[in-house]
C-alpha cells in the first residue's frame, strides 16, 4: 500500500508531465509497425569495428583513468580535441570553454537551471524540439514561439514577436535555435539570417541557445558558418553531440560557453552529476585523435542521403498530392504537412492501426496546437519499411481525409501526469 | 571581449557557489602532495580483466544495442537485475521500481526537483555528504541539520528538531541520511534506531532519502536492513551505485522509488538527460549476470580494510593524543577531530605546504561553521604513502597546535562564486 506524497512535491514538479512522444512511443511495440517515430540513428552508422579497437585500448591500457570519476568539465583530451574542431568552424575559443555533458539533453536542462525563474521567457521556432521545451519548462519557463519558413525563423517576424512582448512589458532572455536540419521542420537557416539574427540578439541584449546536433550531417547544399562563430561577446551557446556521428549509447555531448555563463554551467553540473561518464569520454577523444570521424562521417551521410532520397521517392508515389512535405540537406527529419482540418494527434490510431506511426505534430509546439503536420524519421527504417511504411501511411491519410467526421477509436489512455497507462 | 549576461541568471543560481571540497582539489595538483582528500576508489579494486570480457562480448554480439539510445527508466536486464539484488536485502520491490541515475548524484538532484520549492527544508546530519547539500540548494532548499553521534542521527535530537521547527511553523518534508558508513563521519545507524527513525518518519509524515553508496563495503560487523526494508508505506528513497563495486567511470547507480515519487523522478529525468548512458548500463547488468560482482566485492573488502587498518595504525603511531577519530567497519572514510580551537579549514594550507591533504571539516556542515574535525580518505593511497602522509598531517598538526594563534598564510583566493581563482 503506497501513501499519497503528492502534497509534497514542489510547484513546478506538480506542473511537470511526461513527454508525449516518449509515452505514445511506448504504443509502438507490435512487431509488425514500421516506424518512422523515432529519432534514432541507424545502428548501421555505429563504427562498431572502431569502438571495439578504441576500448580494448583504453581498458588495457589507460584502466585506471578511464573507469575513475573525473573532473566535472569533462575528460581533459576531448575538451582539447573539441576545442580544436569547433576552432576549425570558426569559433574563437579554447579548451576551457567546453564542457561535457550527459547528451545535449542535459546542457538544456543545465540552461534553464542557470537561466529560467518561473514565467521567465524563452523565444522558440514553431515548431521547435520538444526536449528543449521540456527542459525549459521544468523550470518553470514560458516559451513564445515565432514560426519557421523554408529558411528558418524570419527575423523579421521574431523582431515582431521581440516588440509585442516589450509592448506588454515582457523583456525575454534566452532565444533557442536549431539552425541546421532543424527538428523536426528539417529547415536550415541561411548564412546572411543567421547574421541579421545576431544583430537581433545583441541589439535585445538575448543569450542565444544554438543546438546543433546536425550539422556535420550534411547531404547536399554548402556548410553555413554556426552562430557561435559569429558571437560579437559569449552570448552563444553552442550545443554538440557524438549521437549522431559516433553511437548515442555513450552520451557524450558537448556545449560551447564563455565567461560567468560557463562559469554557472560548470557550478550547476557539479550539483546536477558530479561528471558525464568517463569512459564515454574517452572513447569519444580517442574517436577523434585517431582520425576516425571524417572517413566514418562520410560513411553515415552516405547511408543517410540514401534514406532520405528513397523517403522523399516513396513521398512522391504515395502521398496524397494535398500533402506537403520539406526535403531536407541534412539531418534526420522530414516535416510532412497534411490539408488543414486533419489532426495528426487523432490519426494516430488509425495508423497505429495499419502498423505504421510518425510523431505528431502538436507535440512540437510549446502550446500544444493542433497541428496537421507529422515528423517522419528516415534513418533508422531499412530501405524496405520506408517503402511500405510510406505507403501505410499514404493509405491512413487518405482514409483520415475521407472519414475526419467520424470519432477516430480510442487507442490509449493517457494519466493526469501524461504518462500512458493502457493500451 | 564577453559581454555581461549575470543580471538574466536564475534567482537560485545567482546564489550557487561551487564546491568549496571540488575547488581545493585543485590545489592539490602537486606531485608531492599526497591527499587524503578525494572519494575515490582505488583502482586496484576495478575488475579489469571482467570489464574487457564484457566490454568485448557486448561491442561483438551486442552493438547496435548497447550503442543505441535507452528508455530514460533504464536498460531492462540491469533493472532486473537490480531488483532481485535489492529483493534479497528485503526490500518488497520490483523491476519497476528501478530508476536507473547517472550516478547517484544525479537521483539527489532528481529529488531536490522533484520535492523542493525555495524555502523548503530538509533535514539532514551535522555532518553530512557535502554533495547532498549542493543539489537540494541548487533548488532552494533550507537544511537543518540534526547532530550524528557514534550510531549516527539520534532520534531522540530528530524528534527534538521536528519539534523545534513544527512550534515555528515549519514542517520538513525530507530527511536524508547515508545511514551505512556515512560520508563523512564513517559510522552507521544500527537496526533498532532505524526501525525508531522510521516510526518518526510515518509519524510525521517525512520522506525519507536513504544514500546507500558504501552498504556493500563492510569489513567487520554484521550487516544491517535498509531502511527501505521497513518501509510501510513507499516512502523510503534508495540509492546504490556501481561507482564502489564496478568502477566510478560509467557513472551507473540506481534508485529504488515507488508510486507517484517514482513516476515524477522519471518524469524530471526525461527532462535532465533522456537516459543514462546505455553503455554502461549494459556493463553492469552483465557485471550482475555473469555473478562477477560477489567475488570482486570480497577482493574490494579485503583491499580497503587491510588499507583502513594501516590507516588507524599510522593514526595510533603519529597522532597527537587529543585527536579522536572514528574506526569505520566499512566504507571509505575516517572522521578526525581535533582539539576545540583548531580550524581544519585554517591549517589547511599548512597541510598543502607539508605535502598532504585532507577534506576540511566544515565543509559537511550545511551551515559552513567553524569545524576541527577533517575528511580522511583511506582506500586511494597505498600503503606506504598513508604511513608517510598521516605522519606528515600528524607533524602539521602538532605546529597549528603550537602555533594557532598566528595568522596563517593564504595560500589561494577564492572569487565570488567560490571558485578557486589562483594560488
Amino acid at each position: 500500500m503506497t501513501g499519497e506524497f503528492s502534497h509534497m512535491f514542489s510547484r513546478l514538479s506538480q506542473k511537470m508531465k511526461a513527454s508525449e512522444i516518449r509515452e505514445l512511443l511506448k504504443l509502438l511495440e507490435k512487431e509488425e509497425i514500421i516506424s518512422f517515430a523515432g529519432g534514432l540513428p541507424n545502428p548501421a552508422a555505429f563504427p562498431i569495428k572502431e569502438i571495439k579497437e578504441i576500448c580494448l585500448d583504453l581498458i588495457e591500457n589507460k584502466g585506471p583513468q578511464v573507469l575513475q570519476y573525473g573532473t566535472t568539465e569533462g575528460v581533459s583530451e576531448l575538451r582539447h580535441e573539441l576545442a580544436k574542431r569547433m576552432q576549425k568552424k570558426g569559433m574563437d575559443i579554447d579548451y576551457r570553454n567546453v564542457l561535457v555533458t550527459q547528451g545535449s539533453q542535459q546542457a538544456l536542462d543545465l540552461i534553464g537551471k542557470v537561466f529560467v525563474d518561473p514565467d521567465d521567457i524563452i523565444i522558440v521556432g514553431a515548431p521547435t524540439y520538444l526536449g528543449a521545451d521540456n527542459a525549459f519548462k521544468s523550470y518553470g519557463a514560458v516559451l513564445e514561439s515565432v514560426p519557421l519558413d523554408d529558411d528558418g525563423m524570419p527575423p523579421e517576424l521574431l523582431n515582431e514577436k521581440i516588440h509585442q512582448l516589450k509592448t506588454h512589458g515582457k523583456h525575454p532572455d534566452l532565444i533557442y535555435l536549431v539552425p541546421s536540419f532543424h527538428n523536426p521542420a528539417g529547415v536550415t537557416i541561411p548564412e546572411s539570417r543567421r547574421e541579421e539574427i545576431m544583430r537581433i540578439a545583441v541589439d535585445n541584449d538575448l543569450v542565444l541557445v544554438e543546438d546543433s546536433p546536425y550539422s556535420e550531417l550534411r547531404y547536399s547544399g554548402e556548410q553555413v558558418r554556426p552562430f557561435k562563430a559569429m558571437d560579437p561577446d559569449g552570448r552563444v551557446i553552442y550545443l554538440g553531440t557524438f549521437s549522431k556521428i559516433l553511437a548515442p549509447g555513450f552520451r557524450i555531448a558537448w556545449c560551447i560557453a564563455e565567461g560567468e555563463i560557463l562559469h554557472k554551467l560548470i557550478i550547476m553540473k557539479q550539483a546536477a552529476d558530479l561528471c558525464t561518464n568517463p569512459f564515454g569520454q574517452h572513447v569519444a577523444a580517442e574517436y577523434l585523435s585517431r582520425g576516425y570521424i571524417d572517413t566514418h562521417v562520410e560513411k553515415i551521410k552516405a547511408l543517410y542521403k540514401d534514406k532520405r532520397d528513397k523517403m522523399v521517392e516513396a513521398l512522391e508515389k504515395y502521398f496524397p498530392k494535398e500533402v506537403k512535405w520539406t526535403k531536407p540537406d541534412g539531418g534526420m527529419f522530414i516535416w510532412a504537412t497534411l490539408p488543414q482540418g486533419i489532426d495528426t494527434r487523432e490519426m494516430f490510431p488509425r495508423a497505429v492501426q495499419n502498423n505504421v506511426a510518425y510523431v505528431i505534430g502538436s507535440a512540437f509546439y510549446s502550446d500544444g496546437r493542433v497541428s496537421s503536420s507529422m515528423r517522419l524519421n528516415y534513418t533508422f527504417a531499412t530501405d524496405e519499411q520506408i517503402d511500405i511504411g510510406i505507403k501505410r501511411l499514404a493509405e491512413t491519410i487518405k482514409e483520415e481525409m475521407e472519414m475526419k467526421l467520424k470519432e477516430p477509436k480510442k487507442a490509449f489512455e493517457v494519466d493526469k501526469d501524461g504518462l500512458v497507462i493502457g493500451v
